[in-house]
């Protein structure tokens, strides 16, 4: 096991019925900016329920935060915050409203050029203070209802931002508000959370069996609700596994103590950027990819996936690994999402681009053991066709 | 899944050579107590590593803090903190010295008679400062460094008390520092943790998934590493997963959201106070009799922990409960620990009087059904003769 800390001061609110409890949660007197995305949260009654909770506290309305959120947009809240004097942000979303929403405390706070804090990362660190966050989680995916970092489109590219900050002081979690989402975002969300755990756990052993055991039981979780998430979403309790499973696959539990790789991600991120494939729908395609031509720097976690995730029992090592492979892939498939690149008409000829984006953006030296090149990266690319 | 809610801000600093550490994680200028227990602590050299590190900060020492902590040793230690106007408690030990610590750094800030603590839960929510905590753990077992209970002793009982300001902000977790424990203690910690997670999960199902996964790798990671932490007692990689499995065992994580037994540990308690029995023994006695008691309410979850834990394959469902209790019986037993009263000698004409004990410090109504009585107390303590 790796040496490692682990912090994580959010208060989660989980469970039926939870949203009138806001009015607990957050301060009494605060002024509350409340940060949203499209209209769902409205046309579902989500935000109606939570202005009710908040009683007579001021309330200034910032709805709009669009997915992969920007920059720009970010800051015309944080220009909102500022004027209004606001002093807690209630964030009613998915992951890139949360996001957003660490970013517009954490810029709110900042007195230089708040673009500073995607490259200098003394800057980041040095933060002493931010608005404080609530969330009321609509979708589970993401696990930034938990965790301390926001993602937040700039000038072309995504930067992560990290501040134990950005913790949100409490979410709410009502699988309930998850019923009305699209049958395409559960799925996203499902792939996602898969993804999340494989790179945290697909890597090489440390000797880690306690955070392996954890993550093999997410994986196991994902494998079994997501179908019948699909199958029966008005399902409360399958849907509150499912949301229950996303949070913890990134919450930096599972991920602590052990090596991580992340590169299914990275070449996501570039078909996300260069195509529009969603977020988790890139992952269906990179990731069984990524296992194929990574075999045998995962060979060892790989065998412990096919045993102890799919129960395979196959004598001889490589037909289990196979096996495992060729399961992941039938997991995302039976979800509705495409595992070739092919299925999304690119063809080969496109492939070196991608490589060379992510040479661009700096990622020459991904995964676990931080060799996994543009050249390798394009290998899986072509694997994957 | 029931509802929940979770929340546990305690930053975890885990691994080899940590100790150091210390002079960033205490705040610079603090008077600190330093709390311990017996002499090992001295002996191994860990309080010299301790105050090395505190470099010049006031150091006040306040050694011998027995097993089963006691009201009146916190208390001498709280005069202390007042007349010294000392500012953080660093507590160095196990389960106790943690336990005592954090009611000392209650009581301090307290204006009241203390012992009101243990009965007056308006007064123990109404509190709102303490004196912050750090730990140093020495002995995994109780889950005290990252959770908010303390048990104290008192007017001969033993008294729990939650307050979230128990919470340590941090607890360093070297499992090197657990080598030169005595295999007794071992023994006592893995029966311990071992029966924290089956009090959270040996109940009925509630459709709880995710928790159930969870428990259910935290018991494998004891089942295969307990026996080996004894065998190799230097063995970091063993001892890291048994502290580590310790920790998460009653952190609140696993019980979040799911119904919770606890009645092998109040009869164990009655074991401890009129036999003396360690608390991690009197587990190994009380859990295969309340499993074999209180098989027909239990029998879901049975069926699952064979199936699941132990991998048993019995068709017949009845046959594979049998060989789960009888595989938790041996495994308690291969760790040295005996799972008969019998053993200690104890006959059934003592009986009786345990069962009373339960009826006088009032637990008449115990388990996740709230419907196991003295008198099924004394047919569980008959069984396990």
């Amino acid at each position: 096991m790796l040496n490692f800390d682990f912090y994580n001061p959010t208060r989660i609110v989980f469970g039926r019925d939870r949203l009138a409890e806001l009015s607990t949660l957050v301060p009494a007197g605060a002024r509350v900016l409340l940060v949203y995305g499209g209209g769902s949260a409205r046309k579902y009654g989500t935000l109606d329920k939570v202005t009710k909770a908040l009683g007579s506290r001021v309330i200034y309305e910032f709805g709009g935060i669009e997915p992969n959120p920007r920059y720009e947009t970010c800051m015309r809240a944080v220009e909102a915050a500022r004027a209004e004097n606001l002093d807690f942000i209630l964030a009613v979303g998915g992951g890139s409203v949360i996001d957003a929403a660490k970013f517009i405390g954490l810029a709110a706070k900042y007195r230089g050029e708040a673009s500073n804090l995607f490259f200098d990362h003394a800057a980041v660190s040095g933060l002493n203070s931010s608005i404080p966050l609530g969330t009321v989680l609509t979708l589970p995916a993401t696990g930034s209802e938990m965790n301390n970092n926001a993602v937040i489109s700039y000038n072309h590219g995504k930067w992560p931002v990290y501040q134990d900050l950005n913790f949100p002081v409490f979410s709410i979690l009502d699988p309930a508000l998850t019923f009305t989402l699209p049958r395409r975002q559960i799925v996203n969300g499902i792939i996602d959370s898969f993804a999340h755990v494989l790179e945290q756990y697909l890597t090489y052993p440390v000797g880690a069996a306690v955070q392996d055991r954890l993550a093999e039981g997410i994986l196991q979780v994902l494998l079994e609700f997501g179908p019948r998430s699909l199958a029966e979403p008005e399902n409360y309790e399958v849907r509150a596994n499912i949301v229950w499973a996303a949070t913890l696959s990134l919450n930096r539990l599972i991920g602590a103590g052990v090596p991580q790789d992340w590169s299914s991600h990275r070449i996501g991120h570039e078909l996300t950027a260069m195509f529009g494939i969603d977020h988790g729908l890139s992952l269906a395609v990179t990731f069984p990819s990524v296992m194929e031509i990574r075999r045998s720097q995962k060979r060892a976690k790989l065998l412990q996936y096919a045993r102890r995730v799919f129960k395979l029992e196959e004598k001889d090592e490589e037909a289990a690994i196979d096996a495992a492979i060729s399961k992941t892939r039938q997991f995302f498939e039976s979800l509705g999402a495409k595992t070739r690149l092919a299925d999304y008409g690119i063809t080969a000829v496109q492939l070196p681009d991608l490589a060379e984006n992510l040479r661009a953006h700096g990622w020459i030296a991904l995964s676990e053991h931080k060799d996994l090149t543009p050249e390798i990266s394009l290998a899986i690319l072509k694997n994957a066709l």
